[in-house]
This record gives structure tokens, C-alpha cells and sequence, in this order.
């Protein structure tokens, strides 16, 4: 059985992510999908609301696990028994973040494949963070996300104006 | 009557940004330069600074407004009734962050065109940041943005030092 | 009246040159496509054969002239009293043999701007010698051309298999 | 059984190649490396040299075959029932002919996935051509291709020679 | 004599700088490895455990000075009679970088040259962010890092933990 | 006393390559600029045209020799004993070529080192290719070559003219 894990922050989860879990199902027997707890970025949602939104968007896959991890990357994938790590290439600065990452976890465990899947086109500029700034200026992100991640966004960013803008 | 508008944070305008908007002048009938006030940017100069500053740059030319504003740039576009955003695009990086900014954009409201404009190349390297950086750093910015951008530039810096080092 | 020219090989006109095309014609009064006749490259379709495609995939847009022209691009827009050159930028190969032609068109004649507009993102990987590829290899190419330009296309694919296969 | 496809033109084939095989065949079940066979460009070697080549660099490999083809690359895959197309990623010049390539091939088939791996850094900026013109000149290229492959390119050069220089 | 300056943050200094540094050496006749004070960023190390770690590494080469200096780089590469400033060029986004800095400089001294080498391409993706967070995540950094930078980082790393963690 | 070579097409000498000499003058005791003849290119000018034209604009400065070579640019740089191979770097696709020759040229013999050099920023965008095609269009090179240069190239065009358009 061929496991991959795809890791990521998913600060929320969009419709580009789930378009690479989805070609990355095709391609392996089990998928998990799996959030970075000890990143040094400051998360707008929690890990539990991050792992809410994954688990209500991804159930209706077969055969994809939610998880999140501590630690170095190749530590887990080996517990995991995943012989890749999936990753989508959007544009140019994409790659070079991306290789130097693939690179280190091969140099530190060189049994974990990083394997590199493109989205469809319509996603090539679509990342968390454009989507967040979009819900905080009052733009319509339906088009970015799954609808329950519309929803907690925007509670999210509700619940946060006050208070600052009081 | 064809409308432009040219946003930025301008902290300061430098002789890049003029450079820009020079050509947009050339193209469009009216155009008005305009300042991102809800940025996450934590800017060097105030609100108020940076309006004066551009103010003082850009009185020389006709056809151009000065203005400021909050949330969706389509939004305001809109308001302003301008079919153009315009952008200068000096080097790879900027294509990237520029690409994704107008193809939001334009997912928001697609009514307003980005229009990508290339900067005299003796300005290829130049950017607000740079400019502040070497001011700080005690360095002739007189090559890089116009006389009153320079004067209030350096009174800042000053201004700012004894707090910070005293 | 600001009148603006996209020249290009067109060899054959795609889906993303439309694309470009119908930007440009909300932005000025006059768009002028038209094909790079002296280009060192060794085009499929004749010039004739290009206008004639052209022609029939624009004659639903107002305003628009279909055209050719020899010699330098600047000394031709000079002539058609253009202040704009459009050029669509795709990704960042693009991006530099784009400005490099923007910046020798600016340095032989300062007067004419060179203006980009980025394609819908479904056509960032859509380019003429792709479609003459697919074409050749018997494969599908509605998706990448109008009827037109596919019918033609596939005309000229054929007239040329016997003459270099029998 | 996961079966993936890994096509090129292999003029000749090099270490780099045989490294992005040696990770395809930890991660797939079989793989096909397979020639495109009705390439425009015009090889060193014929079609017969690149197979008896590949063939004994191969062979101590299990579940490998080597194959050519010709027409639409999507096509021959599903012909061999591959569900994955491999490709190996170096560096910023590959990844914009590889994603227009990969996003072609998903237009024309979307049951097939591009799965693009990255070689070792040592064969960062290896290829096949720069193989052959250092051959050309003279020069040592026992780090590059397997020692099968230098001797088959060593004998191909000094056949060519007399030919063009007498 | 030829004098170069290699200036930087070394936070800590990493086997890719030592391999740029080796470089220099084969090319001037006295190097002046510097470390920028007045950088922004905020580093992990100390100014003197920096200057520490890159000492005990550099004493085995001859005609290699080690410094620190604030202001403008082209000012102190004057007082140190440079006619040069060494710089390791590893993947695009350094080059655009690298190049802002180098042009600034020229325009604040146009005496002074930016010399450009390039890496042992497994230094390729290697930098002292990447080597401070795999310390950070209990990885092993003895192949980015020589023995002494390895084991300061430990400790540093030891020593930040209890804090922030307790 | 270092010894540094400046290799090159130079079909023609341009304005951008002289910039580069001229650093490379003030970093090295003395620089060779050689034509290599062995390219695979087909030049426009004979060797003995493209040596008169070097000749010719750089008997000026004082310890440069041109010459030109054949084979392996390494063994050739051991021969005139050069620690140094000069390149001028100027955008992002010289980025990636001129890495692959330097990584090769290392491989091959890695007592000579490869040293990059920024042109003036004004040179970014020329190269030879685009002042052949200027000059083909009856365009005005002057800004872009030396006078010498500027004169053979016209001479050459018109030369070239009657036997192509008769």
C-alpha cells in the first residue's frame, strides 16, 4: 500500500489545496493531509478550527486521514510509513521554497519521495493568505474556499473586528 | 473619458512611481493615484505624509487626482468609474505578487482591467524600501526620489533617531 | 482618440490572443492587430492565410482593424498614429523577451508605450507552436482556437502529411 | 498496480535521467521510460542507439520497460494504462515548458497525472545536449552518462567528425 | 594588492558561505569576511558569537580578516580599500536580490564591484534560516554547518527552549 | 599577477559587453576577451570581422589581449594561465545558462573560477540577437554599439540585402 502525506499550515484550507489532495488520491493508496503544528507563522485560525474545516471538507473522500505533527517533516512521514510527500508547484516562487524544503528532507531521511503535482490553472494564484486579506477588506471568497470555510471565515474575521476597531 | 487609477503605499513615492505614472498620464485622460490605507504594512510615513508628498510631486501635471482608500481596490475602482489599475512591473519578483493581485482582482469584479506599464530600466532596482534603508543608513537618496521626498525623508530619520538609539 | 496595435506572428491566432485582443478593446478607441511580416521565424501559414483567419475571428468586434506591416514595430505604430503597443504577458519567459523587446521599441521611439495585459489564467500555457504540435500529433484543439482557426488548421495538416510522410 | 510512464527523448541518456527513474521506481509499480519518437528536433542518436542504450542502463532494474512512441503522449498512456506521467523538475527554465506541457496533456486527457520529481542537486544543471557538445569539444564526460552511454557517444563523435572536417 | 569584502549576517555562518568564501580566496589577495550590524533583522546569534563562530571556522585560511562594521556597505569598503564585494549567487530569488543591492551600491559608489560567484550546487538550496529551523525542530545540521557552528547552535537552541516553553 | 578571460559570440561587440570589460579590467591585472570559434551557432560576422571589430574598440585599454580559441573553454583558460572566466549577468534566462556552462566549466577543471559580473542597468536588455535584428530593420544602433561597430554592422546588412530581396 503506497501512503503520502500532505502537509501544510492550510490557514484555511482552499479549493487549490483540495484540488491537489484530489489528484494525489488518484495517485496513492492513502493520503494524509496533515497540518504543521510548530510553523513560526502566526495563525489566524486555530489547529482545532483548522482541523475542523479539513475533516468537514475531506469526508467525503475515501481513504484520506486528517492529522497534524510536531517536529521535523521526514520524522513523521517515516511514522506515517508514507513513502512520499506531495506538494503543488503553483508559479516560479512556489519552486524555489518548495526545493529547498524537498531538498533538506531528503538530505535528513532519503527514503521520502517529495513528489510535486500542479493545480488546475484557475487555482496558479490562489493561496491562504490572499484569501484572508480578501474576507478582511469584505470581498466574497466563495470562489477561493468550500463553503463551510466561507462560513468560519468570515465569523472569524467578525468576531476580530470589534476588537481592534472599537 | 478613459479613468486610471494607480495605487500603492508610496511610503515614500520615488522617481520609480513617477516614472510610472508619467506613462499612465501619457495613456489614459485622467488618473488617480491612490493610497492603500488598510495595508498590513506598518508604513514609516503617516497617511498625511504621503498625501502631501505625492501632492507636492504630482502638481505639476494635469489630469491627475491624489487620494487615499480603505477595502477592496475593485470596490473603490469602481466608485472612482475607472476601467484601469495601473501597475509597474520592474522585475520577476513583482510579476508574481502583481499576477496574483490583478487575477483577484479581477475575480472580484471584471469590469476593471490591470494594465502593466515597465519603468524607465535605470529604475529596474529601485523600490520605497530601498530608498528608506539607505536614509537610514546615512545614504544620498537624491539619485532615487525628487527634492521634497528627500527633505522629508531625512527629517524623518532624524526625528526617529534619538528615540530609538538614545 | 488613443489608438493601440498588437502585433504578433498570430501563425495560428489562439484563443489567448482574443483574449488580449478584447482587453485592449475596452481600454482604447481603436485596437489594430496586426502581423510582424519580416519575422526570421518560419511560419506555417502564409500572411494570407493569417489574415484571413484573423479577419473572420474578429469581424464581430467594432473597431478593430486587421493589418501587417515590414520593419521596425515603432516606425509602423509612429504611422498608425498608435500611443500603445499590447502585449499579453503569460508567465516569466514571457516576461523577459517581452521587455526586452518593450525596451528597444522605447529607446528607437519614446513616444509609443508599451502596455501588458495578462490573459485569463485558463490560457497561461496557450501559445501557437503548442496548438501546431497537438494539430500534428491528430490531437483536439477546439479547446485552444475558435472553429475557424481549427478548421483551417487541420486543413493545413493534412495537405502537408502525405507530401512528407508518403 | 500503479503503472507510470517516463518519456523524453533520451539523446542520450544521462545520470540525471537515471536518477529521476531510480525515485519513479520507488514510488510507482511499473515504469515505462519511453521515447518520443515523432520529435521535431533532430537527434545524435537514432531512435535504435537510444533504446539499446537505455536498455543496458535499465536492466538491473525491476519492473522497468523501455519503449518508444509516437503521436500524443496522453494517448500512449492510456494505451499502457499508466495513471502518471513522470518528469523531472531542475530548474526555472524546465518548470515553464514542463507545467505548459503537463497542462496540455490534462486538457487532452485528465485521467493521467503529471507527477514531476526533483533530481539530485548534483544534476542540477545536467542535460543531454550540453552532454553531447562536451563530447564534441573533447571532454571528459564519465561523470555525466553511464559508462555504456560514453562509450556509444565517443565512438558516435569520432564517426561524425572525419565527415565534416575533411 | 586586491582586496575583497565578503560581507553578510552569518546567523551562523553555513558550509555554503565557507565554499563562496574558498572561492574569493583563489581570487584576491586578501578577503575581509564582515558581518553587518545594523541589519534589521533580528538574529538568533549575538554579534560576538557570530564573530566567534566564523574565527574559529576561518583561521586555517591565510589573508582572511574577520570583521563587523555598520553604516553603508560601499562606505566601509572604502575604509578597507575593497575593490570588491564577494557574493554567493545560488537560485533566482537571490539574483533579484542581490542585484537591488548591487545596483544601489554602484549608484552610492561607483569604485567598488559587485563579483558574483556561485556555490558548489549542493550548497544550492542551503541557507542559515533553513539550518537555524532544523536545529530548531531537533534535526541533525552536521552536513550544513562545520562542528563548531554545530554545536553553539545546540546549545543556543537548548538554552531558548526552557524559556518559552515552561 | 591574476589573469582572467572574457569569452564570448561577440557577433557583435556591443555596448553592453564592453561595460563588462571594463569591470573586469578594474578587478583583474589583465583580461583576455576571446571569440569561441567552435560555437554551433551560425554567426552573422566571419571571425576574423568580429576580431577586427574587438580589436578595434578596445585597443584603448591597457592589458587586454583578444584572441579567440577552439575546444574546451577550461583548457583553454589553463593555457593562458587564468584563475578567472568573466560573464556579464544581466537577467534571469543568463541566470540559468550561464550557471550550467559554469557548473561544467567546474566539473571539468575546477582550478579556474567562474565570476559574474552586473552590467549598468541600461545594458540589461542588449544583446547582440537584438542589434542584428535592429540593424536588419533599418534601425538606428548607435546607442547600442560603438561607431566602429555601427559601421561594419551596416555594411554587412547592405551587403546581405541584395542577394536575399533580389
Amino acid at each position: 500500500m503506497t501512503i503520502a502525506i500532505y502537509p501544510g499550515t492550510f490557514d484555511p484550507i482552499t479549493n487549490g489545496h483540495i484540488d491537489i489532495l484530489e489528484r494525489a488520491i488518484k495517485l496513492f493508496d492513502r493520503v494524509v493531509i496533515t497540518i504543521a503544528r510548530n510553523s513560526s507563522k502566526n495563525p489566524l485560525f486555530t489547529e482545532q478550527e483548522r482541523l475542523d474545516m479539513i475533516s468537514g471538507v475531506v469526508k467525503k473522500y475515501k481513504n484520506v486521514e486528517v492529522d497534524s505533527f510536531e517536529g521535523l517533516l521526514v520524522t513523521y512521514a517515516r511514522k506515517k510509513k508514507a513513502t512520499a510527500i506531495v506538494r503543488g508547484l503553483r508559479a516560479i516562487s512556489d519552486f524555489e521554497f518548495e526545493f529547498q524544503m524537498a531538498l533538506m528532507n531528503r538530505k535528513l531521511d532519503d527514503m521520502v519521495e517529495t513528489v510535486f503535482l500542479m493545480p488546475n490553472e484557475k487555482f496558479t494564484y490562489l493561496n491562504s493568505s490572499i484569501v484572508r486579506e480578501i474576507a478582511r477588506l469584505g470581498g466574497e471568497v466563495s470562489d477561493f474556499v468550500p463553503p463551510l470555510v466561507r462560513l468560519t471565515l468570515e465569523r472569524k474575521i467578525q468576531l476580530s473586528r470589534p476588537s481592534t476597531r472599537q
